[in-house]
């Protein structure tokens, strides 16, 4: 059994009876029933995937920003040029983006992996060398990996997933860095919701009219190309190595490790949702271990968590990806679990309940 | 001049020229231009709060949780009793309570303010007794406060928001406790907006369909007992006195106290937004000063923060109050300034621009 399929069978459904636990408790606090809205269900989700309740604090935190290219820039996606995934790793490595900003924030660590960027990085604190591919070939002219790179891709984030997680982390949040790859992302979340790739494609850093009209098209035709979507049947990984990023692959991973460890996984945007649903395709059970950050302004994301059955966090029009929109979600994810373990209950604070006949 | 007059006389309107500073400087960043959404637009607006780009760090944050009683729970508007007031401020004094495990998580102070409740306070730590009434009048009988109660109360809150930022807040949050403090809530919302109680009447902690229609009529009730909406030339502090909570009062010269000082003020729930009301009322740049916490469940609180202006950075369904939205939010806040102190800008980091050409 090679590293995905041993992750994947390590991956348990949620426990019910923690859940139980946790929504008996939630109701025993001192506090409306009810009153702490989605945050309620998102403690006991993660009582769900921890298998008791409380879950643990999921403190300390680890986002790990997977950077890559797509061979799909030759086709005119995005007036950004390919050389922009290699300066903003630097940019990362030097502190200088907003995900170093937000993780500051936050308190947490920030890790950035080169899965495929399409230049030689040099060794930097903070930077794992675990290139696949020099970027991916261009999806509308055949597959965008082999089928061996994706494995190799997915076995890299289950990696860094339990790397992260041996160094002490109990939050994982996602990152990503790639120029081009909303594309490879609408084309991921339209061959897995069989949405028409108008409804998924957006305008990623923010393209005019004449250059999204083309990004529908060049995403039509990859699928057309792929044969996508394939319905029911089709392997995962070959949707993956048809048309996705060798960063989609590596967070699909990183989302399957985390399940496996019982860790939260807290997604960013619309990368990390197309990811999500590679990983959700190949194990379901995935779905309970992560958390939807937030709602990017990308109409593939909403689509990608629909399908997915979670609700984000945050909603304020974002769309940067690198992390930072779960690393914003992090704290309210964090909040959630802390009320389970520290809010004193009815009968410990000595605070009365309702008073039944007035009800 | 009164201590209300002088801290409206020293609140200024939005300086426009660190506004623009702060877009410009956005648009500078490592980032595609408008990528962070509305967090942009934070930051821009606490630009022009502090006169200058970049706006102080708001950290240290320090919360404010004013409690007082009302008395319109008389009228059974709630099956709490009135004495889990007291017993939750002793809550919040032990660390029992959501508020506390919040402002752990995001490294807020929390102070108690007893500016009304209808129990003898002991002396604690945290714990500031500025009581002006033990709990406010029935609003349907007659004025909730003597025009001196409400003076002093507001009074209390500006003081509050000058001694946190004395001793180092950067950020002030709102919190509240007051059983029965939504229906008081619900009454000046609706005198200041002239929307009627059944679109600002909410269900409070959770309350029946019966007790629900039973508020709806108290609210109605107590508007018409004091002729209100009482239009344009109505004094806002005697719709305070004559329908509103002692905290109601205090919050509203916290958020002049803040904005006078040029300190954000993030607003919790529904009776934040009637608060800030108030003080809109009395000087309309103090909702220069103001960010939206959160979306609350209660129906009255979009009316309220949509006449101000605002827009919240959470909307998670929660009704707890306490300060616990706002405290959620408050991470949002302090990200989005952080990025106009430390993330590059593409001169500085050496990363491309968009190609004009392919645009």
């Amino acid at each position: 059994m090679d590293l995905i399929d041993e992750t994947i069978a390590a991956i348990a459904p949620p426990d019910e009876a923690a859940m139980r636990d946790a929504r008996d408790h939630q109701a025993r606090l001192t506090k409306p029933p009810g009153s702490l809205g989605v945050l309620e269900e998102v403690s006991i989700r993660l009582a769900g995937l921890a298998g008791h309740c409380p879950p643990p604090l999921p403190v300390p935190a680890a986002v790990a920003v997977f950077a890559a290219d797509h061979g799909v820039h030759a086709q005119g996606v995005t007036p950004w040029p390919q050389e922009v995934t290699a300066q903003m790793v630097a940019n990362f490595l030097a502190g200088g983006a907003v995900v170093n900003a937000f993780a500051a924030q936050v308190g947490a660590e920030v890790t950035v992996v080169d899965v495929g960027v399409a230049a030689e990085l040099d060794p930097a604190p903070g930077l794992l060398r675990r290139k696949i591919a020099s970027g991916t070939a261009d999806l509308t002219l055949g597959p965008a990996m082999t089928m061996d790179e994706a494995r190799r891709a997915v076995a890299v984030g289950i990696e860094v997933a339990r790397d992260r997680v041996s160094a002490g982390a109990r939050c994982l949040l996602t990152g990503d860095m790639g120029i081009a790859n909303t594309t490879a992302s609408a084309a991921l979340i339209a061959a897995f919701t069989g949405l028409p790739p108008e409804r998924v494609t957006g305008r990623g850093t923010g393209i005019d009219d004449a250059t999204h009209a083309r990004k529908v098209e060049i995403v039509a035709a990859g699928l057309a190309r792929h044969g996508l979507p394939a319905g029911d049947g089709a392997d995962p990984l070959e949707v993956l190595a048809a048309v996705g990023g060798l960063e989609h692959a590596a967070i699909a991973g990183f989302v399957l490790g985390a399940a496996a460890l019982r860790v939260p996984v807290v997604l960013d945007g619309v990368i990390a949702g197309a990811a999500a649903l590679v990983a959700a395709a190949l194990c379901p059970d995935v779905v309970g271990a992560c958390v939807a950050g937030h709602r990017s302004a990308e109409p593939g994301h909403t689509a990608a968590i629909d399908a997915l059955g979670l609700r984000p966090l945050v909603d304020l029009e974002l769309r940067l990806g690198e992390g930072t929109g779960a690393l914003l979600a992090l704290p309210l994810v964090q909040g959630a679990v802390r009320v389970l373990h520290e809010v004193a209950t009815f009968d410990s604070a000595g605070v009365s309940g309702k008073d039944a006949g007035d009800l």
